[in-house]
């Protein structure tokens, strides 16, 4: 059985999405047990009137909520009462339990899995890693998104070696393409940083690495992994969220603005359809934090039921094909030459 | 007269585009001179058969031309008879010339600005401060984008000085509405660097601050000027302009794959024209370095004719409207108090 602590709460669309999400994920997988944490009255209220198997679920009470107000090291020590602190308190106590998945407050959760969770052995500091679609039909992973906005080149190569190591693990995808985020694809650009981080990767055996890529590139298929320092990775993922959202939005508006216009959008309905699930960041689960003790995912803020299925379809996956065990091996391999 | 340097290699479509460009400039501005640099042969094939006012162009022989492989230390002290380099040393020399514009190497032009033409008083690092379309029909500044990857907190001020003064001056917006990149919108995000440029920013009478932004609403028709250090700026330009290409080109493709698509697509050709004008960069002009003795206006590698004539008229606006004299007082009001 594989045990999983879903926090029920702090997400713009908790409990109902959360508590559908992990029904809608127990239902696929035969070896799944959750734990929903949370108010439990307000759980068993979403549960209400579902068909489920109940005898592979069990709700932790819990009556606080931690909120993008609260200062995440507060967060963390004082709001132990809180659905994503009893998620974190079960992670940490009981060794049966292998992941757990939050749509709450990333600060709090990062801070949680850094102070309470741990790192697995070499890890320095562990980085998001959410997929986005390319335009071949692909996906592509970019490490870091948001955890690390400092970065050494040493954290880089963590990044890549981790990431690798997720794409092949949970999406199959076999020896992935690494590029380093960089201002131009030339070796030798960027910063002293960059460059001594090219190097790096350039000499880590147990990665594909394939050179500089300008963050224009980033859908065109032809990269697997994207490594890059927090900042700039969270800016990566989220102008291109907002800019694929802002441009369908704008041709929608479009549309309406004339008679032939909708006359048009009538025939290419199918296509308009598919564009805007490919762009829908509720397919692709949430982000990964690599590097943890225990597997931690972070689902959007907005994220719906099917949105916190995949997110629990991913750490039960994480488990499944032993990640963690897998990335011990690969940093030990890098790590214990030093 | 105002005078601007056209350097007229180093382009993708270079000479053809550059010179092209320069006289339908010239056409448009009555008071205005260029010189053109660059391999006199080459710029006098393109200008047959063409018709201008002759008497307000000279040709400034060049026969060397700075490429992506050199290296911008290098290519300032060495290639001293290139194109650029010749129109760098026509704005240090002569008094009377106030601007050029290149759609070379960027790294070498950087450097030029900064070992050749100078900063005005008060200046640490010249920003580059290109513009995009916004959703709403406006336009959003990115300020830097690429010429300064480390900076301080009172870089991104004089950033943010700069580039409102910008806005302002040339294209006649009132009261800018000045935002910092950072991950996420409430006061005391992200790291030091940011926490302290928040406040900084803050503090700064001269400007309309209005705090952070997310790099997702970047195109929202919320800002009018974003801050940033150059490597995020450079990433969310790129990935902006990247995204949007691609998807129109997912878009074009999908349309070919089925009979009905491609009725429907006739019916909406008006929507699909102006969607793909809208990111069309070559509307848009260049990069502005802003704080450089002289105006310098970089354009993209890949300009064509119109957008070489969008970089002429960048400068020529820079110029008309004084906007270097306008920067050294307002950087003298913040900075001497200090």
């Amino acid at each position: 059985m594989i045990k999983i602590a879903v926090d029920c709460f702090g997400g713009d669309r908790s409990p109902k999405a959360n508590v559908l999400g992990a029904l809608a994920a127990l239902k696929k997988k035969e070896d799944l047990f959750l734990y929903l944490t949370g108010d439990e009255k307000k759980i068993r209220a979403e549960l209400h009137g579902q068909e489920y198997d109940s005898s592979r679920i069990e709700i932790i009470h819990a009556p606080e909520v931690i909120t993008g107000e609260d200062k995440p090291t507060d967060a963390v020590r004082l709001k132990r009462e809180s659905s994503m602190m009893k998620a974190v308190k079960l992670l940490r106590e009981d060794d049966s339990v292998c992941a757990m998945v939050s749509t709450g407050a990333t600060g709090a959760l990062v801070t949680a899995a850094v102070l309470r969770i741990g790192r697995l052995k070499n890890v320095i500091r562990p980085p998001f890693c959410p997929i986005l679609p390319t335009m071949d039909g692909g996906i592509v992973g970019v490490c870091d998104s948001g955890a690390n906005v400092d970065v050494t080149p040493e954290y880089l190569q963590q990044f890549a070696i981790l990431g690798s190591l997720y794409l092949q693990t949970v999406y199959s995808v076999k020896n992935p393409r690494v590029a380093l985020l960089n201002v131009g694809t030339e070796e030798g650009k960027g910063d002293s940083l960059h460059k001594e981080a090219y190097n790096l990767l350039k000499a880590t055996d147990s990665i594909n690495f394939v050179g500089n890529m300008e963050s224009r590139d980033l859908l065109s298929g032809k990269y697997d992994l994207v490594v890059c320092d927090g900042f700039s990775g969270n800016v990566l993922v989220k102008t291109t969220e907002g800019t694929a959202m802002e441009l369908l939005k704008k041709l929608k508006k479009g549309i309406m603005s004339k008679g032939t216009y909708k006359i048009g959008a009538l025939f290419m309905k199918g296509l308009f359809y598919d564009f805007k699930e490919m762009f829908n960041y509720q397919n692709y689960g949430g982000s990964v934090l690599l590097g943890t003790a225990k597997v931690i995912v972070k689902g959007h803020g907005s994220s719906n039921e099917t949105a916190v299925e995949k997110c629990i379809e991913q750490a039960y996956l994480m488990d499944k094909n032993e990640f963690n065990l897998k990335a011990e091996e690969a940093l030990d391999k890098v790590f214990s030459e030093n």
